[in-house]
């Protein structure tokens, strides 16, 4: 391998979006009254339909949006199933930026300031540039830019997220390492032909978690329990 | 002024291309032996090329492609004009990359690093994001994300070049500044709705420079004297 950038999903991967978004759910449930909403179910609820969400643009079906629109609407749909009273635009517009405010892994800002030494570092997420910037000035992850979905127009895993975060850089796919917690993510990365590495994040839905709890050897060139292992592997 | 995030133009503003392509060519030219040009006039006179280069994007008379190619193609009009022997496609490609090795002014990586703790900054320059990443990596610059010709799929002064910069911050122009040594640049900021910061760089172009010594107030905000002033007045 003759790694020059490493790529990174974020939401579960950099980030605990579980833990984030049901504090930032209770904080405003808590503020206005909101009673007998679980902040866990709420944050899994939401996430539930982040993949629905993008499957309408990457079906054709619906022109690329940003994930800040997609989030929004799902969250709509939660406010009218849950029936929370009382939210003013600015609450719902305060709660859907919940997910540009998710704290890092305690390992991912040690582990990518390493990283950052030795390789451009940069997110590949489905995030917009924005929910990035702010994310990454909230939590100090110190990316060198921001790539993803935005600049692609078109959401993983659909190869042209990668390969457009790789052109972006002026580098072939062969070149760049895709880093996740997910094995679908890095499946489609690595039929794309980036290198991959997976990073386990057993608690992303809390205990009991059932799924991508090991790399699947199939499609993963590097397996590391967190990202300073990770540094630690690539010399970093 | 509700300012949030700083846009930078990057050539001549941040950095200074003149010394540095200067000596990337002296080097070249060390090395394969070609002599009797100078290196000062060499950069110059690659330099004269961007703009009509650029024209051709903006005027639609050509699609959108990276400023990478259009200083290769630049590149190759100078190889031809000053009759240069002996440069393999090895030797052209890392002279191109010339623009991807430039040294900031004293000030810059300063002066970034206290508005950085402020504000979101990026370049909004014309230079490709490789070119920005790779730049920024070896003279430290620390860019939240960049921004700018790429994204837009614009050339500045063109007004889409500001605003898609503005749309992936998700910001209104009002609540961005954009910062530049040219006053050509601020006008068309400012005619776009962003807020303007001049930052006067008088050796840009050497000793006897006559251009862009002060700031037109037509349509400049703000007049600093290099980037740790500029934080200074911003309260960064």
């Amino acid at each position: 391998m003759d790694v020059r950038a490493c790529l990174f999903d974020v939401f579960g991967t950099v980030v605990d979006w579980r833990t984030s978004v049901s504090r930032e759910f209770a904080a405003l449930a808590h503020k206005k009254g909101i009673t007998g909403v679980d902040p866990v179910e709420f944050a899994v609820e939401w996430r539930k339909l982040y993949h629905p969400s993008m499957e309408e643009v990457r079906s054709g079906r619906r022109p690329f949006v940003l994930l800040d629109v997609l989030h929004r609407e799902s969250l709509m749909q939660l406010v009218a199933r849950y029936a929370l009273q009382n939210l003013s635009e600015g609450d719902i517009d305060h709660l859907n930026r919940a997910w540009h405010r998710l704290d890092p892994w305690p390992d991912a800002v040690a582990g990518l300031t390493r990283l950052k030494r030795k390789f451009i570092i940069a997110p590949c997420s489905n995030g917009n540039i924005a929910l990035m910037v702010d994310m990454a000035k909230r939590a100090g992850l110190p990316w060198d830019c921001i790539l993803g979905a935005e600049i692609a127009h078109a959401y993983k895993p659909a190869p042209e997220t990668y390969l457009a975060s790789c052109r972006a850089l002026a580098l072939a796919p062969a070149n760049v390492l895709m880093v996740a917690a997910h094995n679908h993510d890095l499946k489609a990365a690595k039929s794309t032909g980036l290198a991959t590495a997976f990073v386990a994040r057993p608690r992303e839905h809390g205990h009991g978690q059932t799924t991508d709890l090991e790399a699947d050897r199939s499609s993963v060139d590097i397996a590391a329990k967190n990202f300073v292992d990770l540094a630690a592997q690539l010399g970093a």
